[in-house]
């Protein structure tokens, strides 16, 4: 299986990002997690992009706060699906992030999930691996289904709370 | 190949919408186009999304404006990747459809894009597919060899029109 | 009477959507509470919609949070008047809750109330069931008193601090 | 049957507004039309409100943009289910009538439609009528339908356009 | 001297509003402060507006917060110049209320000063007194010099810290 | 009678702030006009405010957009009463211009109107200059009256429209 | 002297752009424009900022819209001042662009101007120049003067219109 | 070396500002630091301002927050390339000091950096010092090395946390 490949700004990102990565191994996809800046090492991260496919990356996932442009950089130098966390947090709670994670210029595009939405990015990589992957998309049914049961167990035991 | 859906809230989005068709037919990606509704079809999109791997889809796009629950809804009922197009008009300027695609909640990510971004979506769905096809892959590398060398046209005449 | 239903995404919207059970309750209004999700239990939700209204409901309160589209899913498949609570919290403080739940398209309203407007939920549920009994308008015409008089008692409260 | 109240702050929002006026006819639910102003005219609003219970109302719908103040002030003066219509218009766009008009206080609640909602603002106020009105809810059960299959023969249409 | 008014809707916003009636009493400025709701009580408000002139009064301040009617009521019946201090807090930040007091409709203005800007509304309402007043202007005048001075002070404190 | 002064950042502003010259004329009250700006001429601004008072003004005007700094520094420098009128236009829709003429800090307030409201600016003047004259409450009076009529005239007419 | 670059992420950017290029002109300080793009060619733009200090430019000004990468992508690869002009356009009113160019994490500041502030980009670069060349620091003295000046003649204008 | 002045509006900008301070101190450039408000100590600005080109400063960074007239101010009055730190807090979350420093008219740029960013004030006055003293620009370069260095760091911490 391709693997997925975690990038994020700053390591102050990971309490955050981890999720991502946690998610990944709960499903025994395999991943390598960097941190790597658009602005401090711009050359590490375009190097990055630029191989990423022939290296055996099916999907990065790209983390970033304030003027966001990790993502958008990554995908400036690959053909891969690149999936852009906005991080909230900095001084302008997040809108920062997610308008620059988002509107991408034609030809260039992040597939931009909630702000900090680790899990559900790690959730997408999934999925877009599942389309050659019939185990993998088994798991995430499977996924879908405890989500429904989990749901029916709260109902149950509010019901037993107002009774 | 597995076809790609695109569907859409209204036929009034179709004019921006159809530049993801059109994206799409120029790399000879399969697709269907539909229109359906997260709230005046509900049941006709649900079923869509239940059946859509099985009917050999591997990606769905989804465009609609306002309140945009159109590709949250398909996000809900399979476990295909789903990309969002929030889509600029209504009386709020399109921050109502992009925070109505985009915050969706743990375990059920869209993957959205730019406001209108519907020649994105078609790109982000191509780069998906190309995990499993060297020929799209091999498109997508020379589109964006050609997007570098358009902006190559353009600067050089700019500089003629400065000298 | 007709039941009023309250429905939320998630248990932990309960800490505050129990005040409209409260008011309910303290009007002797029959209701039953559920978690149910548009995204993660997309069929019951559907299913409930569409009995609602022959189960013995008159009224449905929604309250979800972030792309928050319980209400509009509920409001597609009901007749019934159905009243949203955007819940503040996630990453985007409410704004998204807020957007995602009013701007709904033509033919399919969700009465939205106010960010964690539990209460006012529950009132504007008691108001559109008043108009067929009486009972219950003079309870509201009450409260409404109550409310003036409470004031007064706050403004008297606050010159005796002036004086 | 009760009738439904349309309020607007100004002629102005008339072109807009009546929108609602023709939804209501035709469902034949009886209307009247006024201009009021929460500024202009205080009293003749708090009036109107005290009294629209008595007069056979059960429903008011009050339009008005910038600090749409109109809606409040009625609700603050009767115990009737207050619709409000925030006017996109003015120099703010309607974020400023959108929250001036959702973001009441407790025990005074404003069901708030879209930006220029006013056809919504009729169907809900239906819907809200329909619960002591089987006819009524006989026809929103048949717009229903029929949005359903509009969106079904526009999906046909665009499959023709398609082939 | 015109007495001001201070008007609140909820003695939740005391702690915040009375820096207004400090200041006012550091200047010797008669004043009154009431809790007064322009939803909850909306006969006493608007029966308040319209006797303040011939009250003794000059200036009316009003605090209020979320969908913030008070003031814009107030000024409906009086021409009286009022003051507005939208207050923060609630669920969204203040921004409703900022929008909700300053934009009010031609012909009814609220002089509306900064979010929590209680000092400042008292500020507003001694200039406007002080031009039938020339004790105050000196007053004014002074307060001017003394934050020069309070200013120059700070810096001169800066400058030893930096030595 | 003290004079109003009316300023303004740039003679593109005087389309929309000649609506407060016109409303001081119809009402007799004595003005000057000025284009002055806070940025390009900034020792005429802060010479014009120091001077103000002595110079027989009693309330000053002024009218800026973008980082609307105008108000606030003519306000920095007199002890008169400062309305702010925020312009809409340039890039950011006035929302700029908005918080950067109403958000002033402790001690300097600006009485923020709504964007583009040179007509009420001219209103919140004559209120205030009403308090020590009686003729021009009187107008003022009449106007509010007015007012009330002329939506009484559109409410007959839209009567006889929907008749 | 050292040369000004103005780079632009598309040719659609140029009529707003050449506005910088203009007033670079008229003050006789050498420039050259060039379209690049942070995401359609990133080796350009990465290589062009690497060499920029060695071959001889003093000021980078970059503008873009949307997701606005390029004034930061710049700044990553240089030591020289970048300025950033946050493009208005594209599908979200230049929020975007605003915050994408200003909120850079420390260490890798742009200097962002207003949306579509070309002309002020200009005269930033030409206040950075200037402190090692007084010819230029003349020129800008004048230009204030001039500006002072033609404010002084539309005042006086408006005195005439006003008489 | 031409000194960096660091301008503040209050003394409670400082332990933000003080970051600028540091910065600078830790690459020998010459500053000092003053507190000056634009509306409390207008003349003090304006003075500082028009002066500080012949006192030897060659760039002056301005902190301010709310309704953030600082930088605008000092901007008017000299013809250095001048720095605003939108300052975060008060009332409004910082999107009104962002605005109010960057929206800056035609002709009187303020170069604003992140809200909250002393630091990268610092680096940017460092950037444009860098121009003509080549020393400086070492510094630069070096930091810039330090911060890939930091980066690098940080990855390969991660990746023995991860293996």
């Amino acid at each position: 299986m391709r693997k997925v490949a975690i990038i994020m700004g700053s390591d102050s990102d990971w309490p955050v990002v981890k999720g991502a990565a946690q998610q990944l191994k709960d499903w025994d996809i395999p991943f390598e997690a960097h941190i790597m800046s658009a602005h401090r090492t711009p050359e590490t991260a375009v190097r990055f992009a630029q191989n990423a496919r022939q290296e055996g990356f099916g999907v990065i996932i790209a983390a970033a706060g304030m003027a966001a442009h990790l993502a958008g950089v990554l995908a400036g130098n690959t053909t891969l699906p690149v999936i852009g966390i906005p991080m909230k947090g900095g001084a302008a709670d997040g809108l920062d992030a997610l308008l620059a994670t988002v509107q991408m210029p034609s030809g260039v595009p992040v597939a931009t999930v909630a702000l900090n939405g680790a899990k559900n990015a790690a959730v997408l990589a999934a999925q877009i691996l599942s389309l050659s992957d019939d185990t993998l998309a088994d798991k995430l049914a499977a996924a879908k289904e405890e989500m429904k049961e989990q749901i029916a167990r709260k109902d149950a035991k509010l019901q037993e709370e107002l009774a």
